[in-house]
């Protein structure tokens, strides 16, 4: 059938690009790296507030740029052929959903 | 020539949409009046700095809110479609530009 | 009396120190030329959403900015001195309201 | 020597409240679970864009909250009462280091 193979052609296109993906898995490991850090750092008694704040930001950020690597990598392989595959709708949608101010 | 026609017609399809023009004038015009706003408090000897922050994220969260509406209008009609231009490597870097995290 | 006396000093304690407030207003009469400049944008037919995106991103910047040297500003002249004073709870509430996440 | 002594006490002072400290942790440990269901999401082929756009929002926002609290303690249990140490040009200099815009 037409519609199933069409189906799966479209799965695969929009899968996420191998090299992206493996670069969002490495530094996804350093973030985990760090939020165990935070973790014990929570461990000790006399831990001061100001330096939890400080690494719970440096993670933000790092998180912030694995979702800019990822972004790019959406926007360059399925947004901007959207209207050749016909989805545009769906994916202005849920781009929107994702990147809206709140 | 067709060079410079293709251009003509390129510059016409990347203009904002009108309704979303209009929208964003009229918002506009609104966060300058809220701007005024603070500019009045600010002439007041015995502002609170609290109630001059509130107004300061409101107003940001105004411009948040126009800024929405402008991608998502960019995005349904000119990112979409950049692929069939032929121009989404400048499409992609300079909405990366704008989103980035920093 | 001694209650309302006491209630005139707070308020003029917590007013908006004034170098602040000068800087404050500077600016956002540089903020206000600055939104000025988008709504001319926008009256024009074949603006480009992404210039307006990126006027926008400024503006908020700029307001962003102002935020700070007015939060800088509140901390120093009111937040550290609230224990002193004894309204440390209203003091942390509104400011969380103000910087909390959402 | 009673300088010894202060800075002892000094540092007691600004230890992270227990109850913050233990909830934080308690959240760190959730955030990283998360952090680990991203992880696994990008050990799988398929995996789409947004969906890990998403779950980094998500994380983004829970950590966020944790910030959030630290701050609210951090504010309550040491800023408003920097002047009486007198400590407060660090305690402000450094909260606004995390705090803000950029």
């Amino acid at each position: 059938m037409n519609t199933a193979r069409e189906t799966v052609e479209t799965v695969e296109q929009l899968r996420i690009d191998p090299t992206a993906r493996t670069e969002a898995h490495r530094r996804l490991l350093s973030v985990r790296g760090h939020v165990n850090g935070i973790i014990r750092m929570l461990e000790t008694e006399d831990v001061y507030c100001v330096d939890v704040l400080k690494q719970t930001k440096a993670v933000i950020g790092a998180l912030s740029k694995v979702g800019d690597s990822i972004l790019r990598c959406h926007l360059k392989h399925h947004v901007v052929t959207a209207h050749e595959r016909g989805d545009e709708d769906r994916i202005v949608a849920e781009l929107m959903d994702v990147l809206k101010y709140r």
